[in-house]
């Protein structure tokens, strides 16, 4: 199969489950709630060595927030026991402490919901308000007053949804990559954890040559300079250069959708060569997310 | 005292040591530099509740890094055991991950020093070598190559320098905020470690009113919506809003040299009335930095 | 009538026809597209000085653009005589020169069309192609080939929609203006097209003063410094700044979409006070845009 | 010769003298200031179709600048005859309309001098006033009161400084380009006019093939598509992308460390492989930059 010329392997991305939190993040204008959510969702791009995965899913016009004012929504990503917590540390060490925000809870509907105990930051001096037919809390701080809310939804959503962008050269797959990173950012319910968007150094599970217990180590198969010093290289002939997406998201839909655009806009950047994708061949994830049925 | 017709208070920041490495991040272009450093630098606005504190300190040219690439220097602070644990965990998620980094050593002068060990992720593909005078690991990835050192040294420095920026209203206090932590970011030396460089909700150590345990709570000495309803309010007649600038150096001459660029640029903003700062009456921090001996 | 607690002026802002033809830039990435529409639409804020009046609308994905890459629609304003002219130069000089550009005509129905001979440039090395339906040339550069259509669209729409955000001081007015400008690019069909999308001098047609010809001077009704020495002030008690947003569309209906989406955006913002707009009593241009009616 | 590995033709950069004024444009923040000089700048990359020639010189803090406040100086290029009226028609439409700007004089020492009567638009309102010792005038407009100079000095300088970036495919040469034209922002006295500092499509003088005037058309010498069409390709093997950078200066020296630096910064880049400059042979430029001589 092929998109614009570009083959595309006929291969699947292999997907996990993982719990996630829609935070909605308002401030007086988007930069500023951009300001805030950058800072919530850094050191946060796998759940190997960070305390979550999250990212930005996309911004927001005030008729789209519960108190009018323009925003930017984040999803963060953890086990059950751990989204709580991170949810609760990034919000109250990056959000409320940042110029003009707020914070809603972006999935209302969902059925498991936890509270996050941040009015006793008030020390007793806040109220109880209600915006937008929200239960917020009113907090006198420095600047003014914070008001939020403090209960959240979470749902078990996708983690691991990814491609592979496979090029000529380094700088068309870096461009590639980008492209693709870019047209997920338009992808609701999608976020793309590492940093902007693009993964330089795909990993396997475990080592091989190491004996020591080590989590993550290169994957070998993927790496153009080893092409030619393992015996079972993956990379195509006329690849030198690969660079990983991984999309987490809300629901396996939403996944596909994020997967399909990224696709398309890779192979839109001259150069792109070989679109591929990783999985453990069923092993481990219970979602398969083949590349020929995105298209 | 006054600095363009804004008072200034006769007080003084009090800060604390810290110890603090400094990471040199290169890539192919300065964007690429700056997206992995903005990832590698998230979810660390203060120690309470984040794994560190850590921020941008500036961009470097060609001429000025190792690899003769365009760089971003930044800065991780916490305390000496938990340095080396975040400068690992923030370099290996965050920037051995992304497109077309790496990493240097940026206080290669410093007596303290430490190893972390992320060449094991090349499962024994890795090799060494020599770049800038520096030794390196050279790591088989998807992208092609990561190169970059694994011994950093830290120093004893400064964190808590800050003042407060307070103003007739809100977006005056907020506009004279970023003009301080704009000017902030062009002193070498130095970060301010919240979102935007700008902290809205300064606290105090533990709680008055609630009697659990709580690390921080807000400080309603300065907050300009309980003015009327605290005995000891700080809000000087004609304020109604505050923020508090914080910087993190690595050295008392740096934070003087940030705390004065920040507040001269502060001062010119119209609508800001009057600038104080924040201690504990010398009974916690060794360094006291007085707002008058700043000019 | 009110919105959101602020005043909002029972007047109406004074329209006029222009001609106007909507571009669409693509590139390999959103990024350089925008890099050539920010030059492309520059030195046009305001035809009483600048060549045209120029903006970017809002960028495509590559769902919405006719070679599938990601892209930026400007809207270029002038007499329908200057559009041609402008809409050649612009391209000519600052997207054919930029890297990885194509340009597509984003009025395909439009009735009144012209045609830029733009690829004599290519000295007779130059072909014909189709991409997407769209008749192009494909003209060797150094880059490699730049591909494009010539022939373009022009419609009669509407300049001088505006509004004036009016604040107790200048940052608060400035912030909500910013906030106005915000929510006014997200309109489809519109453009703001002064620097930032925000006025700092508003003007009147002509002088009062001084007796030789003059194009336009400042608008001394709403100059906060003069309330007291002009009889016919028209700033509101509480006010001191005054910043005007000035925007054009593609029809009387986007118009009035994004004078809504401004006026409710710079109304969340504390400091705000009151919303008016600009006039001449009808007796200049065709349209009126009532600010009641649009709520 | 070679610069990290990639060969530097023996050639030179062909300059010409222009004229020169640089303005400096400060605001409540650098990112107002910058807004403003983006849009003055705009429009402006090749005297051949644009009015002037211009772009962003750099940023200032505060400490350099008359008023104390953060700014952004510029550099416009023209015929001594055209740069008043581009100084005049630049400042008065894009930032005397602009938010929180100020301007001044760049190039005080300059004996070369003229005035734009710009405090006409005060309509016998305006004041004169002394800030930071520039003489200055003082127009009541709508957000308060514009402050600016109104006399400006010009130097010749030089135009056409300029070097090609040759690389095995497009995406390669893009970056290379990329990482030049940053590197070049940081050199005090130049500027890059051209979108995003990078041309795709550099010309030859007149046409060859078209009979009609035509002022410019395409290099085919060095358009990759060409190479096996036209007799006399300048395009080496193993490349098939070139981007010229274009450089003005205040100096012959500037224009010097300008290149030295570009072209240091583009043999960075994984997939460059050549970098070579254009001349007319010295027939009608009396500037020579020999690219040898740089290093």
């Amino acid at each position: 199969m092929e998109c614009n010329g570009v083959p595309i392997d006929d291969t699947f991305a292999e997907g996990f489950p993982i719990w996630i939190s829609r935070v909605i993040i308002t401030a007086v204008t988007e930069e500023y709630a951009r300001v805030a959510a950058v800072e919530a969702t850094g050191f946060a791009t796998s759940a190997i060595g960070c305390p979550c995965e999250a990212g930005i899913e996309g911004t927001l016009s005030g008729d789209m927030t519960p108190d009018g004012r323009p925003g930017v929504s984040i999803l963060i990503c953890a086990s059950k026991k751990k989204v709580k917590e991170q949810v609760l540390e990034r919000i109250a060490e990056c959000v409320l402490t940042a110029a003009t925000t707020s914070v809603f809870d972006g999935l209302p509907d969902a059925e498991e919901r936890f509270d996050i105990k941040m009015h006793f930051f008030g020390d007793k001096f806040e109220e109880k308000c209600v915006v937008g037919g929200r239960n917020c809390w009113k907090i006198p701080i420095m600047e003014g007053d914070y008001i939020g809310e403090e209960e959240f939804g979470m749902v078990k959503g996708v983690a691991g949804g990814n491609f592979f962008v496979m090029a000529e050269n380094q700088m068309a797959a870096l461009v590639g990559a980008r492209a693709a990173s870019d047209a997920i950012a338009r992808v609701d319910g999608t976020i793309t954890s590492f940093s902007g968007g693009i993964v330089a150094s795909g990993s396997k599970v475990g080592a091989k040559n190491y004996k020591f217990p080590i989590p993550a180590t290169t994957n070998e198969q993927y790496c153009p300079t080893l092409k030619e010093k393992v015996p079972d290289s993956k990379i195509p002939d006329g690849v030198s250069s690969v660079y990983e997406i991984v999309i987490n998201g809300l629901t396996e839909e939403r996944i596909k959708a994020a997967m399909k655009a990224g696709i398309k806009a890779a192979v839109m950047v001259p150069g792109v060569r070989f679109i591929s994708a990783g999985n453990y061949e069923g092993k481990l994830g219970p979602y398969q997310f083949k590349l020929a049925d995105l298209f």
